[in-house]
């Protein structure tokens, strides 16, 4: 072990002395006498002070701590601390703040470490030889322990960090240090392990390498109770345990796919020269219509506990109606259902922007479809029409889906195993085919012909529904993704661009297999007149879209983009049948633990 | 104008039969008998039907849209229809669904054209060679006139789409195209104008080529009412119009730079192996204490117009508390205010997370460092203690802060000159110097021994106030981003980590210039019994924390992590003062506008 020289120099019972860089969590304080108040009785599960400091620690310490900067190397001792404080005073950009501390005397400050990246199991086994470039390397393991083989003379161990599906396999003989560990039963599943051990080429056809443990500490134990054992248990319990569960295979790769979903998301459109905005989520801006909104407010009482959550503590006015004057904002205000508007507003200033945040709904539906909050990714595109729109759409899924495909290979292998057989084949699919497009009239009379009974009749003018939509995709196309344009105007919202024909608008719904519209989009209505007369038709408040209609006032573009439910794409490209598992903590009717 | 074939040869009566890839909005439809039931009398502002078709799209358009994999090129007529969705039911993964599509006889369905990136302004201008590159070329370019200024023989016109903060100096002759709508007045600041010209070297000294227009096209008007005319108007004012605000040069450099500090912090952790993590917005669980939190509810009718938003319309109980039992979640929930503990669940499984999205608080603050809605940074370490977490701090503060100082040169050298003039100079200190860290204690000393008079005293055991962290970053170390950790444990959270000495917690701020607090983070306590006895001692109800105490049943590990609210990351990054300003739509007591 080796211990920065200062540290190990420093008086004890200075304050102004510590480790500098690391280390202290494990070894220098234990040099003191400790004043912990903690009563003695309490049993310390996790075991740190049996650590063999160094290597338990994350990065590579800093042996020296000198500044470099400096011409001549010192030592953070007592006696050279003023030396240390010039230099650094030195360093910075003021002069007059080097004199003023010179003065001051101060005696403080040192530097930060460095960062470095962690050896993760995924560095091991990931890369192109799957660990053999590593053979006869010392490496060090931390993670959780998935299973534990105890055989006659031998022991094996499988630890998974997370940084990939697979665990690493350890494998123990007797004489290895820590192996009273072993035999004291405490490595169980779910424990926390630090180990040591050299790579070496495994007997096993799971894996090329694996690790003989030179020396095992336990982390922290895992109390017996652990409810992800091996055995196989449902995602309906899994879900009552949804701070387990990111632990175990499903629901790792689900959490690491949808974390490659969500970067791919970000580097096409920055690629593409579209800036991110932030849409706001709490909005007393009525736009979208209400009915399904989220009231957001201050009058209740926040504390569940309080004695006061008393409905007659809230404030009204003399009429017996709420009294919103008191309320935070001033005004009623809603959690957000779409980012679009406010997009909008910034895509008539940088021409192209995305949003990406939560949106909600209060939509009463225990489905496996529906959460109340959910995360939506919103372009919005300047000087744009729908064939703009739907190239878009298409460019952008092509995109996210070929990036899971070439950075999540282990995880999708194990979805196309465990959760949707072929569904790899389906999203190379969708990679290399051309997307169709078709209007929704074509779409209707596609459906008449049909050689198929649907639950719900098909008419010009109603909307499709999810059979339909299925059929189209699933049926028609054969698992190609569809496009539906130039839906009825009476089924699409508000802003749509209104088409010649006065009866479609510039509407457009993406199907896809499986999960059918995974992204709908329209041009907006850019004529300040089509759009007054549509919301006077539609028996909307003009004032409450002052701002919106401002953007058809001044320098009004052709412009239009689409909406995208990151979980319906996250359940996409996984295969996962329920979006509650799509998502870390789902909200849904009931339900918003954790 | 080329139109696509087939749609030139197309039947206006085939409800089957439209442009197949673009176009249609500008030309198409207008070949038809409009059906559009419009009155008469409506003005249009944008006069689309004024516009060049071919180049005002904004994609080049497929010219022919014959299936490529097909060996025959099909022109999509009516009589060719079903040998050309043979084809695209034969470039499908499922035979048999080849089969049916040709025994139904389909007809339908036609290929998404090509999404390409537009030509911006930052395209011609933000090279290199500014534009010097491109002399000679005819180019079409699509933004929004910031000025315009007629002298007797030529009109400039400042055109800006938002890529970047230049504009691009369009130059026009009397006899060039469309020099009718400058004469008409109708080519105003604010306006939308679509101009094709040629690049030629600039007289001007502002910049190294402008557009020699050869024809210009209105786009939309602007109304002469548009509140952004070229006298400067303050902030305040523009918060009024927040819709608009995007257009002025500030708030656009601030829109761009803010993206650039978004996506270089998920760079910064995708490259070093973290996951992104969706923590939840709605939560019920109460971990984080009460009091400062948003209630979400259903009890209170969601329409601000409704009949019905009336004190005694909200369900009670018999005691005439608030039936939560029918609210949507079944219990009181509220608004996040940190996804630290959520991203806790996920570090324990998958090692290193992190959080990006918004948080809330109910503070009625009205200061220019406080917003109710706002966006958070929580990255979250395992087998990671204080020091890993002050390392991981430090290079992605100076990683996002050179990420700017490098992709935003020409928005960071708006900011030098007119919001913060220096701000290049201490941001690449930021960048190129060592943090400094130092203890609580210290930081104490160093306050008590400074000759310096504060509103607040400074006395062991008290939070440091703004005044105090100001003085240490700015004054003591001369501007370097200062490190102050291991605080009493009496003035932080119940999770942070015990340290020996009984009195102090492993907790740290990073304090910088001009902003304060810009980051704080701790250590976690992995110890359940510590965690429980501090629990205890706070009062809290250990059965709300059961997940949270979980992480330490089970396999628990030393993990760190830290917070970083990213507006004040943008507020430190352009100078901005009001934090109002670093939000696009800010939300504070009083005020959830837009």
């Amino acid at each position: 072990m080796r211990i920065p020289m200062a540290t190990a120099l420093s008086p004890a019972s200075s304050l102004r002395l510590k480790p500098l860089s690391s280390l202290r969590f494990f070894s220098v304080y234990r040099q003191r006498t400790s004043p912990c108040k903690l009563p003695a009785n309490l049993k310390t599960i996790t075991t740190n002070h049996f650590l063999p400091p160094k290597p338990h620690n994350r990065y590579s310490i800093p042996v020296s701590f000198f500044y470099t900067s400096s011409s001549s190397a010192l030592s953070v001792t007592r006696k050279n601390r003023r030396s240390l404080c010039t230099i650094v005073a030195g360093a910075l950009s003021s002069g007059e703040a080097v004199e003023k501390i010179e003065k001051q005397g101060i005696e403080f400050g040192e530097k930060v470490g460095e960062f470095r990246k962690r050896l993760r199991v995924v560095d091991i086994k990931g890369g192109p030889d799957e660990g053999l470039d590593r053979l006869g390397q010392t490496l060090v393991v931390k993670g959780w322990v998935r299973t534990l083989r105890a055989q006659s003379s031998v022991t094996f161990i499988e630890v998974n960090d997370g940084s990939c599906l697979s665990s690493i396999q350890c494998v123990m003989n007797s004489d290895a240090e820590g192996y009273d560990q072993v035999e004291s039963g405490l490595i169980a599943t779910g424990a926390s392990i630090w180990v040591k051990g050299i790579v070496v080429a495994s007997q096993g056809s799971k894996q090329k390498v694996e690790l003989q443990i030179e020396k095992l500490e336990m982390v922290g134990r895992s109390d017996p109770s652990f409810p992800i054992q091996k055995k196989r248990v449902s995602r309906e319990f899994l879900r009552t345990k949804a701070h387990l569960r990111p632990r175990t295979n499903t629901f790792g790769a689900v959490a690491r796919v949808r974390n490659a979903l969500a970067y791919a998301t970000h580097k096409f459109f920055q690629d593409n020269g579209f800036v991110w905005i932030s849409s706001p989520i709490i909005t007393a801006s009525d736009c979208e219509g209400a009915g399904e909104q989220f009231c957001v407010t201050t009058l209740i009482p926040s504390s569940p506990e309080a004695a006061d959550s008393r409905v007659d503590a809230i404030p009204k006015t003399e009429d017996g109606s709420i009294d919103w004057s008191q309320d935070f904002f001033g005004k009623p205000a809603f959690l957000t259902v779409s980012g679009q508007l406010n997009a909008e507003t910034y895509a008539t200033a940088l021409s192209d922007v995305y949003t990406f945040g939560p949106t909600f709904r209060a939509e009463n539906s225990n489905t496996s479809r529906h959460l109340a909050e959910f995360w939506m990714i919103e372009p919005e595109l300047a000087f744009a029409d729908l064939n703009d729109d739907m190239a878009c759409a298409t460019a952008y899924l092509q995109y996210v889906v070929k990036y899971v495909l070439e950075h999540c290979k282990e995880d999708m292998d194990f979805f196309n195993t465990w959760i949707e057989k072929g569904i790899i084949n389906r999203l190379s699919n969708v990679v290399e085919k051309n997307f169709v497009q078709l209007t929704y009239t074509d779409a209707v009379e596609l459906l008449l012909r049909a050689d198929k009974k649907f639950e719900f009749p098909v008419k010009w003018g109603c909307d499709l529904q999810s059979e339909h939509e299925r059929y189209i995709t699933e049926e028609a196309f054969g698992g190609c993704p569809v496009i539906v344009r130039d839906y009825p105007k009476e089924i699409k919202a508000f802003y749509m661009r209104q088409n010649d024909d006065g009866k479609t608008v510039s509407a457009m719904d993406m199907l896809v297999p499986r999960v059918g519209e995974l992204i709908g989009g329209s041009q907006r209505e850019e004529r300040l007149e089509y759009l007054e007369e549509r919301l006077d038709n539609l028996n909307l408040n003009k004032e409450t879209y002052w701002w919106y209609l401002d953007l058809r006032r001044y320098g009004s573009v052709p412009h239009a983009g689409f909406g995208l439910g990151f979980e319906r794409l996250v359940q996409f490209a996984t295969g996962i049948e329920n979006i509650r598992d799509a998502i870390p903590f789902p909200r849904t009717p009931g339900s918003a633990e954790f």
